[in-house]
């Protein structure tokens, strides 16, 4: 053997003996990993979970990192652009809305929400349950003690029930939102908790048991987090969704079950309170198109030392863009981003004062006409026009994301409103003046 | 040695056999591709182009593939949703443009475009052309031999000019947009031809000299596909974009120039006509903000043989989806693409109808107002209100991509047309009841 074959030969034994190392450092990992896996597996399960168990502590013995993340929904006091969750006042920050609200509890008070954990604590709190009287139905969504409390009672008792009467019992816990309303304690799988989302589902052919985990990422929010109302004496609580998601759909069911919130005290117009219709504006997305899911921006998945969760630490994506935004944008800066996101929700909040401005016009123009005692008949149209306009204002404006779940959808709807809302200002101004003719010729 | 050895030897032998051969391969291959774009970048020179050659056949002899695709832009009678190149009327389509451009040329003949290739003949016969005296100016957009007429004389000269003067010499050759408006003949390099673009930019302290080629992608549309108007009886071609490219800014612009582009026979409201704001709309976008180029949608790369060429057939990227969209949007179907632009393009179309509704009862009203006699300056109000509604609404309805250009910003526009318009209407409507009331009282 020559000293080349032999240099060579060596290099080869060099090479195989590398590509073993390699091999083996690979396989060691990949049983590592099996075994961490196993392990956290195995820790899921330190502490049975009863079925009926609403403490988040409990939960947290088995999942600590999700724990950790969810009680820093305590934390408040940020703002961003629009929102945040420092619980500002958002009469005072726009007087309009005192007036849109007349005559339903909401011109009461109405600040800007905390995160979930204040869920509970926040609304029991509120001159519109303490100076109000207000059903049990308000605990679908503001009590984490609701998955007990249907142990307790049927959803029909729970609903026709007086809030006031549970109002001591949830000051012990003070439970806001829970891991039982969302997961079930057995597997963990995301569940629906509330029966109104179920029904709504149901109505239009859906068994939310049939979805996918990632139509469930947002289906658990829309639990709480769409538009609703109280039907009947039983104030069962109901979706509007009998005919869509769109915002048409919902008039159109308000409409042909000729319902009403409340009645304006100053125009005496029928209206509809719309509250936070998150979901229904989101379905209506591009961003909804490509799949994506409430919890994929406000429940990013984040690491926590070795192990990757979904932060249960909900909240605005704008005060966690990299983690939210810039996983599926990825390239854009942290800075134009937020400005894109800003320039979006400028516009519809821009938009929803050039409808405030229309309505406020409206409501006066009808007052003026009921001051001067023109008749309930010449002034139907104008109130049925106030009606339509601001349930398209508030749609927008309850929604907390200024737009942002669907940006041309927004400023569409307010489009309408505005519209709306001049021919209301119009009608009644016509009403005025055809009924001060009418006195100026009979006085004659 | 022993046979296992050999048979070592040997395998190591091929592979190195093999390693060669390979590299061997790879170097050929780059060598070859090397010789191929030397041998391509000769063959850009088989003619020498005169700098005031206007002629796309000869810029074809050096560019065949490019040529290729330009020549494709004759071809005509497809339909979008919205558009396409069929040259259907849009007056017929819309009965309202009628009405809203009562005492302007467009209220005679207004189709949809053709290609870049009838750019020059569809104007020249329109009866915008032939039934009313139109100065040279329009040729800075629309004929081939822009570039040469401007080595004949002066901007001024030709924008003062009548149109009829050309009108035979354009016949001859009847060339549209060709290869001289946007590129340098001896680099190739995209350039600015059009004096009303590189005044507008130099207003706003920018040289397209100092553009980077993606900026130039989007400025040598910009050349054409901007808001313009006619200054003074020099009939100089200008961009309002003195104070900026928002809508808001373009119509302080002429605000505060006092312009009129016509007064309105049914009003007799000082009327804007908007034309074709693509690049102002386009610039309020995320597309933009995200770096894209006209050009990446509506030139995208395309392969032809072996070459990779913008393609010149310059059209609606509705007719071309898998090669301007999903190249970045991969992993979204052509199908669901072209649902999210339609789903755009519906709403926005929806609020150009109500905005008309809106106008038409606005224009009906003041209409209503001077038959009765009510004097102008009780109709100064309600006229103002008319041209600022309108503009509005021009700018959205003139604008070659039904709001897909920049979705909210579009519908932002014309939720403020809508309001605009309806306070004229209120404005008149008001007037006339007055002027009643007073002449009742003189009456009396």
């Amino acid at each position: 053997m020559t000293r080349n074959r032999k240099l060579l030969l060596v290099a080869v034994l060099l090479l195989f003996t590398a590509a073993g190392v390699g091999v083996g450092l690979l396989l060691t990992n990949i049983q590592q990993r099996i075994a961490e896996g196993e392990r956290l597996r195995l820790a899921a399960r330190i502490v049975p979970i009863g079925e009926l168990e609403v403490d988040p502590a409990v939960w947290g013995i088995n999942f600590p990192y999700q724990y950790d993340s969810w009680l820093r929904t305590r934390e408040y006091g940020v703002r961003t652009p629009h929102g945040g969750s420092e619980p500002f006042d958002k009469l005072e920050a726009n007087p309009f809305r005192r007036m849109a609200w007349a005559g339903f509890p909401f011109e009461l008070e109405f600040n800007e929400d905390r995160g979930h954990y204040f869920a509970q604590t926040d609304q029991r709190e509120t001159l519109r349950i303490t100076e109000r009287i207000q059903p049990g139905s308000c605990l679908n969504c503001h009590s984490g003690e609701f998955t007990l409390l249907l142990s307790e009672m049927s959803w029909d008792e729970l609903n026709r029930t007086p809030y006031n009467y549970f109002r001591d019992r949830l000051a012990v816990r003070s439970f806001g939102v829970v891991c039982a309303d969302c997961h079930d304690p057995n597997t963990m799988e995301l569940r629906i908790t509330r029966p109104a989302l179920e029904n709504a589902l149901v109505q239009q052919g859906i068994d939310w048991r049939q979805a996918s985990r990632q139509e469930m990422r947002s289906l658990v929010c829309a639990q709480c987090h769409s538009e609703y109302y109280f039907l009947g004496a039983g104030n069962t609580l109901v979706f509007p969704w009998s005919r869509g998601l769109g915002l048409e759909a919902i008039e159109e069911h308000y409409d042909t079950y000729g319902f009403a919130d409340f009645t304006h005290t100053l125009t005496q117009a029928p209206m509809i309170k719309v509250q936070h219709p998150e979901y229904e504006l989101f379905s209506t997305s591009v961003h909804y198109a490509a799949g994506v899911a409430c919890a994929d921006c406000h429940m990013p998945f984040t690491r926590v030392g070795g192990v990757k969760i979904s932060d249960h630490w909900t909240r605005s994506p704008l005060l966690n863009i990299n983690s939210s935004c810039l996983t599926c944008h990825a390239g854009v800066s942290e800075a134009e981003m937020l400005r894109r996101v800003v320039t979006i929700q400028g516009r519809t909040k821009e938009m929803l004062g050039v409808t405030e401005g229309a309505l406020t016009d409206a409501i006066n123009a009808i007052m003026s006409a009921m001051e001067a005692g023109v008749p309930d008949a010449a002034l139907a149209e104008a109130r049925q026009l106030h009606r339509a306009s601001q349930l398209r204002w508030d749609f927008i404006d309850a929604e907390n994301s200024k737009g942002f779940h669907s940006p041309q959808e927004a400023v569409r709807i307010l489009g309408h409103a505005t519209d709306l809302a001049r021919q209301a200002q119009l009608s009644a101004t016509l009403a005025l003046t055809a009924h001060q003719t009418e006195a100026a010729r009979a006085g004659e």
